[in-house]
């Protein structure tokens, strides 16, 4: 597997199965583990920086890895392929902005992604569409015990894992799960769900992770705090209560909008289908906030013209980076636009 | 003929053609008279206006006509149909409103409407599409003259013909036409070109005239005073000068629109027929204007799914009187929306 491949295919957590996937669009765990024997990156020297790397991507290699995967050093790719990375949830914006040694593990069909040198030394990643977090957990977890006994990992008896921010210090574990809330931002019970989200310590962010507006209706949810839990202990109300309540929250505004006002729905779909099917320049933002409607008209059974391997397909192949790869050039603002609406016309026209 | 038939024809000022059709979409030219022998309708009593309106109407009759003309008693004609009148030019809204005895006898094909007490005792009226003043004006005279064998206008030497609003005093005529001007609208010219046509003593209005707002892009430009001029003194400059004029420059603005917005112009053409082609529900007024770009795409040979006379049957059959006309029965505000909708997409699916 390389880039062109990869930007080619959608992945794993982008094939619309999985638990709850008229509302989990995906799920990802994350683990952040430092090296013992060097300093955070904040302090480390590049020299520094250049031996973790190599030691991380070492004992990656080590462990045999499985066949087909792709080693991607971030310092060295060009500006489109870090975009990519990005446009995948693959590596982070910080990752891509970092100076230094720095890179990326990628297992095949992108069940996982090891950072390095991101903000800690190495954050071991697994992502899955749907809430599956349980076999995600079951992902980083190997993942995690197979570095590590290879890589004498920063651990404090009392704290847990050492990790560069204090809010992640302890299990060093994030879980997030991204959501398509398109009837609750319509019936304005959004504000209210994400405001008990972040009473109960949940982060909610656009679909980009941290500083990333929300479009297209997909709002990530994360915990924020590690220490002093387990990881079973943040998991499993994550998964088994915080979840299910905001899907199922997310499903009765669908059914009130079926119910009560299936014609206004219908037509909020289908603009949203003529606009994309036939406009000659288009930007990013505005097709994801369009392929919002659709998505959730496809999971209703009221727009069958796509489904959704298809409407994700669409959805990654349209963010600029993804554009201009698959375009096969470097494209301005506009020509980006144009390419934007041809490809969504190519797929969309009747 | 009769009103149904009537609600599902276009007519002849919808056919799309005549001179400068690409920007002028008809031609109206009426005159105004009273009858010498009875007071101006704002004082006269109910008795009178019925007197007036019989003795008009005998005149019509006498005149002999056409075959398949249509005499319409508007104060007696439900609302819908009066609403189809209004929407076909046929009648002001005015006259729809008006008290007392009143109506419109239509010529076939609605080249001529003679209104009977509206604000003057009777108003003659040709209609024609495209800039075709010279053969509307014999229509107008020849009708005058029939009419003004059987029936004495009110007349003054000095003055001329005599109306009940002095700006008509004189000859009684009014000419407009109506312009599609929306690459004027783009390049934000119009509003000099309406301040150019308003220092000539030109009323700019909406489609539907006095009071109206612009919709769609369509203007109504007509004359303001007839005293002390000839009606060829009043229609050569308008029809061989003034507009020819702003047509030259809607023409020079659609081309420079090509030239240099080529993409912007097809975007704006194709996401208002992705809207129409795929909307559930769709207002009157979001109909005219989206129609707008269409109409130009179609005169700049952009658009290919529509020619002139069916998108002027859609912008007139949309329009609420008709579509209930057309639908078979009173529609509410929300299911006006939704018939409309199923129209346009009958019409425009591919």
């Amino acid at each position: 597997m390389n880039l062109d491949d990869l930007a080619r295919s959608t992945g794993e957590w982008l094939r619309g199965v999985g638990a709850m996937s008229d509302v989990v669009v995906s799920s990802r765990i994350r683990l952040a583990r430092n090296l013992a024997d060097f300093p955070f990156l904040s302090t480390a020297t590049g020299t520094e920086r250049t031996e973790i790397y190599r030691s991380v991507t070492d004992a990656i290699t080590s462990t045999g890895g499985h066949e087909g995967s792709l080693l991607v050093d971030v310092a060295g790719a060009d500006d489109i392929d870090r975009e990519i990375l990005v446009e995948r949830h693959l590596i982070s914006r910080q990752h891509l902005s970092a100076e230094g040694s720095r890179g990326v593990a990628i297992a095949p069909d992108e069940t996982s992604a090891l950072m390095i040198n991101e903000e800690d030394h190495l954050r071991i990643q697994a992502l899955g569409s749907g809430l599956e977090l349980e076999s995600l957990w079951r992902v980083v977890t190997d993942l995690d015990d197979a570095l590590g006994e290879r890589l004498a990992f920063a651990f404090d008896r009392k704290l847990g894992f050492l990790t560069a921010c204090p809010t992640n210090v302890g299990t060093g574990i994030r879980v997030s799960v991204m959501l398509h809330l398109p009837a609750l931002k319509i019936t304005k019970e959004i504000e209210r769900v994400a405001r008990a989200a972040r009473d109960m310590r949940l982060a909610v962010r656009g679909m980009l992770g941290e500083g990333t507006d929300v479009t297209g209706d997909l709002y990530q949810i994360s915990n924020q705090t590690t220490l002093g839990k387990s990881e079973p202990d943040i998991i499993e109300p994550f998964c088994k209560v915080i979840i299910p309540k905001i899907v199922e929250y997310e499903r009765t505004a669908r059914e009130a909008l079926v119910k009560h006002n299936a014609m206004q729905l219908d037509d909020s779909i289908w603009r949203a289908y003529g606009t994309l099917a036939n406009a000659r320049r288009i930007g990013s933002e505005e097709t994801q906030t369009l392929l919002s409607p659709i998505r959730m008209g496809i999971h209703l059974n009221r727009f069958d013209l796509l489904d959704i391997p298809a409407l994700n397909e669409l959805f990654l192949h349209t963010q600029p980076a993804h554009l201009q790869k698959l375009h096969g050039r470097l494209l301005d603002d506009n020509d980006r636009d144009e390419v934007r609406a041809d490809r969504l016309r190519s797929r969309l026209a009747c």
